[in-house]
């Protein structure tokens, strides 16, 4: 036992140990430093006199010494000793967060409206129409079931295999060659498909206008973006071989009920788009979550359809419950092995109970229910928007969608959405103007509608009102007389 | 009308429409294109000739077959007119996927055992814990209440706010400059957080050994990693030091029951750490996803405790359902806001149900019920660890864990974890060799034990029959009749 100061050093050390002296006795005062028997400031017996007094070599309690200078726990001073170190001073400035934070590429999002306002700014499915209780019923199923308990376990990266199975059956599109990966909605498919298929300083192209959320997630990834015009018949082909000649190599679309502009691209239209494609070497992303939502019935043929290297992307948000974040990517093996790899590496797996909820709920038959109504419901919707904005949207140009959950109006010549929107909140309505769907161009003059939340009646007292805020803003010009305008 | 060989030309044009005639005489021939009635291969009328049927200047003629050109629809040739291109051959080649797919950096995981054999691989929690009755009851609660409808809409980024007020309320180290983001399970809190503290080219230390999904999570990200080595006291403060020297920004730590090593690093070391990390600049990730799994009952304070610019990961993933993907960051609030962003692109938010099913599950205290139960159950099986390899596990090193659900072993030298699981795997016991958890350096002769999956006598024989494989590998020698050795 050693005195030291207020220091009492007793150390057990064991010769026949594997674990060196040298290390038994820098272990032993770390310890003493750590309990706080010996504090900060406290200086450690020279190396002489502590080897003498355990007994030990002099080289040995050296080498303990340096272990702990090394781990920081003392420092040595020339000539005056070795010190048991404090914690260095609490820094007193802030931690520059935004200095060490990666920079946001964002656009700003759209803030929500007021409450009493007609909102035709989200495009997602009426709260109204969610059919509670047959979810409530499925998820019942599931619950009471001896599935449960596998389901609360860890599970597959590529998702459950019941609901893949489904899904590869519920899609006649899909092959042999075709996996599946579950995934925490589109959103995700899309994060995936970019770092699968997107190298550095590699360009992507996408439609324009296009939702802010697909246009940020490449933003944020720093890959280029090309844009493809949309006009009422969805991209134009000599966009796309634009874009292909500027060295795209990842394709981007909607085909069916674009977001924003609700168009959609005829077959033969499709058809020579994954021509264009292929021919080029690029791979084409079908962003397929409104075409389900289809209230002509025209049932366009999927781009997969025309080729099966077309990578596909579903989801039930649009037609179910966008709550629930589940989706999907059918695409070609090797491409399922990738973006399984980075799905597990992103969040391991989508939640398991989510994915057995909706599988029951989709193949007890209740979705396919669900989505009738949906179609009835909207095609109604779809109705009162028609009627309203030809009687009230004087000297927009319009194209009528013929599904899914939004519409693009083109304001009068030199009308501006931005202004105009804040004139529409005061008046009771809301809209997502132009800017936001912007990819290089700005589309100042254009506004998207999404009416697929609203009712009836709501969408035509929320077109009639922003008639009367566009005739007020147009003032008295000519435009604002002529009658509404439907683009070819 | 106009007949041209086959075609039928009846283009109804509106001089006084918006949109110039050559476009609606190029949209009329794109739509007979479309619709088949020009066929690929036909030519179209000497633009001259058309315009003198149509009684159109030649002028709109030619550009309306320049559109059609620029959009691909026909192809000029000199001297021979104008044809409608077909659909370019089906390329007859496979597409060359991997040559599209960016490299996998990841490391082969780690193949499941066969069925009957003990299986120490998995860093998982017992199926037969899982408190299936009290969950059921959680989730009745939820479906059956008013909140359900607003539930299965589309959700805030950050999470549901009551389950993140809980959160805040159960984390003591919270405080008002804090935010929280649910995540969808830890894993994506990381890789979150990646995005959001790593510019190209920086540098992330990781304890070494670490799990493979956080490794490979930043290798797939192009980081350069710095691994810190773990010994029975986790991570030595001086491979902290020098990761700092090296130029590591974020320290990603376990501090808890680390995996795989199940080290906890003692209170003295931690206030070092968070010392020589805030004076560095570097910012520290405190993944605690097993701290509450406390065997010994050290309760041992969190970094977060002791510097509120830790950024703290936490989950009930470990204690209660790893199929449930919840997880969530807290951190302070300029870091919420840019992971938050982060989260919006990767998948919108986390599934609503699943965090309003965790949150009527603790909130009820149905969690912390469950909670006792794991630890008292842990417990057991540390006990049964303790013994048997005691007992059997001549010439290993380990050092027992005080919680979570890993025990790292160090064969005796020589002896090759990789070579040693196929002699194990025969003999009916599976684990996982220290190569999975390679930083930097190949761990060949360490290996982890995972353990809570497990009962305590599959444990007690498991442990037993890894000891024989052990001995018999080892051969005559003499390390192989040592006693087991505690490391210190």
């Amino acid at each position: 036992m050693l005195h030291y100061g207020q220091m009492v050093l007793r150390p057990e050390l064991d010769e026949n140990s594997e674990v060196p002296l040298y290390r038994q006795l820098g272990v032993y005062l770390q310890r003493r430093i750590e309990t706080g028997e010996i504090s900060p400031g406290d200086r450690l017996p020279p190396t002489r006199e502590l080897a003498g007094q355990l007994g030990l070599n002099r080289t040995t309690v050296s080498a303990a010494y340096e272990l702990l200078e090394s781990d920081g726990w003392i420092k040595g001073a020339v000539g005056r000793g070795n010190f048991v170190r404090g914690l260095p001073e609490r820094d007193s400035d802030p931690v520059n967060w935004s200095r060490l934070l990666t920079p946001s590429n964002a656009a700003a999002s759209a803030s929500p409206g007021r409450s009493g306002t007609i909102n035709f700014s989200a495009s997602r499915p009426s709260e109204k129409l969610f059919p509670v209780d047959e979810f409530r019923q499925a998820c019942a199923e599931v619950l009471t079931s001896d599935r449960l308990r596998p389901l609360l376990q860890i599970g597959s990266p590529s998702g459950y295999e019941p609901l893949k199975q489904f899904l590869l059956r519920r899609t006649p599109e899909a092959s042999g060659s075709d996996g599946i990966l579950i995934t925490n909605g589109c959103q995700q498919a899309i994060d995936l498909l970019r770092r699968a298929l997107l190298r550095p300083g590699a360009k992507v192209a996408l439609e324009e206008p296009v939702y802010p959320g697909l246009k940020n997630l490449f933003l944020e990834a720093g890959v280029e973006l090309v844009g493809m015009s949309v006009g009422p018949d969805g991209i134009e082909p000599h966009s796309l071989r634009q874009a292909l000649e500027r060295g795209a190599k990842l394709i981007v679309l909607t085909p069916s009920f674009q977001n924003p502009t609700g168009a959609s691209i005829p077959v033969a239209a499709r058809k020579q788009i994954v021509a264009m494609a292929r021919a080029a070497g690029a791979v084409i992303v079908e962003n397929d979550i409104y075409s389900e939502l289809d209230y002509a019935g025209r049932a366009l043929p999927r781009l997969k359809s025309l080729d099966p290297n077309v990578i596909l992307l579903g989801s039930f948000s649009k037609i179910a419950f966008p709550g629930m974040r589940c989706g999907w990517i059918i695409a070609p093996k090797p491409v399922i092995a990738r973006v399984t790899e980075l799905k597990q590496l992103a969040d391991l797996h989508t939640d398991q109970l989510s994915q057995a909820f909706l599988l029951r709920f989709a193949e007890s038959g209740r979705l396919a229910a669900h989505q009738a109504r949906m179609v009835a419901a909207g095609r109604e919707k779809l109705r009162a928007v028609e009627e309203s904005a030809r009687r009230h949207l004087f000297g927009c140009r319009y194209r009528l969608p013929e599904g899914g959950m939004n519409m693009w109006v083109e304001l009068p010549d030199g009308l501006d959405s931005s202004s105009l929107r804040g004139l529409a909140q005061q008046a009771g309505v809301d809209f997502l103007p132009g800017r936001y769907f912007s990819v290089t161009r700005p589309f100042d003059s254009g506004l998207r509608l999404s009416f697929a939340g609203l009712e009836p009646d709501e969408i035509r007292r929320g077109v009639e009102i922003l008639g009367e805020v566009i005739r007020n803003a147009a003032g008295s010009r000519d435009e604002a007389s002529r009658p509404a305008f439907a683009m070819v």
